[in-house]
């Protein structure tokens, strides 16, 4: 059994130097091995296989056009994907640039972790000359299946401290943003602030607790409550608030669709806004912010944006013409003050 | 220049002959050319390209698992894709039974028409092994780039007569379901019945509107209205009809989205649903079914199991052990009686 392959990716001359053949032929055998004599195609697939070596298309393609696709994969069921409009949003984007360098956009997501074998297989399959992956959840094995495939691929949303990937990520300032929503409550004379979370298990949620809790060092645990992203969650978190702390004046909704479900909780129950209580959301997603009532005070973030911005940093990770690997990038946000607070 | 080629898909003996080599030869040359001598992988090379061959991967793929992926194209530019519940439950049920089949989907959606060239290069590029297309409009280049691609392939949704296509296809019985929705507002002694027809370059709302006038021989022609299949269009189309005839005391509107959005305006103007009016839909969507008030009689479709058979289909299309190509199918719809008519 060869050893295990760590560290730094195989080269073509690895491969060459191991199967005792030229690069030429090892370059040959690569890419089909038309015109090498059998018994030379075996050694040098056999030491392909010895060192785990992937050849490179993905550099190549964009420039040569084997492929001319990039996989777009979201770490969510379909479900998911197709009820918030933030991924329609971030896809928008993709597609835009994508289209922009004629490259051919496929959409894969994932239903459950009985998927994964099969897109590692796809990926491994060299179909796709690279890959955008979003909404990975931090337990998530989708990054390792991915880094194994060695596709060149950017990440939608920080990765946690703890993923040892080199990958770059397009985020937005989630902790910063977080901290503008609550200082505005404070500034509004808001004293008993809410905070409706996302899953605990994104770093987006995580970081929007963070900036909450950045400004409401002593905030009562109570005072949160976790939702999943989605309106029906927010209505919920809205209720389970009213109950614990009926002087709530204040609600952080740690996106624009909770936000939305709170604001009908706070509806149904003849709670004023933003008399009574104020709330902020997180997105400024169009689609959504147009059937709040009253109009959403929220923080914007550029999602069509980091969609192109995901396109843009994956084009320089397939160029190999000498220029540095493009580091993550984290885009600032900013209060846009509507009539909820 | 070698003639064009018409007729039936060039065979691998075909390219052997031309290039004057064994089968055997040939085949190892189409699937990489791997210990073959330089100058007999060029003939053969030179006979794929003048006969057009395309080797059929996807026959052996499903069994090989060459690419073990399938590409889902939806002829509709993204937003639609998203907003339209109608997409979400085909891919759904394409979904589940690929999983079910263990290939991967990859879903493709087509902006405009500068986006066919990218997607025949995508499609010849052999990266899946069948196809999946649906929402082809009639005037719509992609079934031609898809024929020529050779990449096996069902259609969702009937092709119009002249449409020379050998491809299967998958859709419901549009005209009778419409026989039905009319019929039910004759029985309930409507006698102006109008019609929220879709877009007549699609052959769903084109055969929904036979259905309407195989009951309403004589039907006038103002009592017709075109939408598109959003809400919005809907909405408009029912404010335009009563605008038209004052009179009109039955509705059947092409699909669930252009109800809801006609019983919007019913109710924005006061008229009573069914009293005044009576409404009746077309597809049976839960996701819109449950937003309308009151609840909407519509036609039920089995639009996850349109999804689903698509994918069976696909799968005996790949299946080269001799049988039959399967034929195209015509599911059964049923009216569903609710409180709106």
């Amino acid at each position: 059994m060869p050893e295990p392959i760590t560290g730094p990716r195989p080269t073509l001359e690895a491969v060459a130097a191991r199967a005792g053949v030229s690069r030429a032929t090892a370059s040959r055998v690569v890419n089909g091995g038309a015109g090498v004599r059998a018994p030379l195609v075996d050694k040098v697939r056999q030491a392909v296989e010895e060192l785990g070596y992937v050849p490179n298309h993905a550099a190549r393609t964009l420039v040569t056009r084997r492929n001319g696709a990039v996989a777009v994969i979201i770490a969510e069921p379909e479900f998911r994907i197709f009820s918030d409009p933030f991924f329609e949003q971030q896809v928008r984007g993709i597609s835009r640039e994508l289209t922009a360098h004629d490259a051919q956009l496929v959409l894969l997501w994932v239903e459950g972790r009985g998927d994964h074998d099969r897109i590692a297989r796809y990926l491994g399959g060299g179909h796709v000359d690279g890959a955008l992956a979003f909404s990975v959840h931090n337990d998530d094995e989708l990054p390792a299946l991915i880094d194994k495939s060695r596709i060149p691929t950017v990440f939608g949303g920080r990765s946690v401290v703890d993923r040892s990937l080199a990958a770059p990520y397009v985020d937005c300032d989630n902790r910063g943003g977080a901290r503008q929503a609550v200082q505005h409550l404070v500034s509004l004379g808001r004293r008993t602030i809410a905070h409706i979370a996302g899953p605990l298990d994104l770093t987006a949620a995580l970081d929007r607790v963070d900036g909450y809790h950045d400004v409401l060092v002593d905030a009562d645990p109570e005072l949160m409550c976790q939702g999943d992203f989605t309106e029906r969650s927010g209505a919920l978190a809205m209720a389970e608030l009213l109950e614990r702390r009926p002087d709530v004046d204040g609600v952080f909704a740690s996106n624009d669709l909770m936000a939305l479900g709170a604001l009908r909780t706070l509806r149904e129950r003849g709670v004023r806004v933003p008399d009574d209580v104020a709330v902020v959301g997180f997105d400024d997603m169009p689609s959504v912010v147009e059937l709040t009532d009253p109009a959403l005070t929220t923080v914007h973030q550029d999602i069509e944006g980091m969609g192109r911005l995901m396109v843009k940093l994956l084009m320089r990770l397939l160029d190999e013409t000498g220029s540095p690997a493009p580091a993550s990038v984290i885009t600032p946000t900013s209060l846009v003050r509507r009539a909820s607070a």
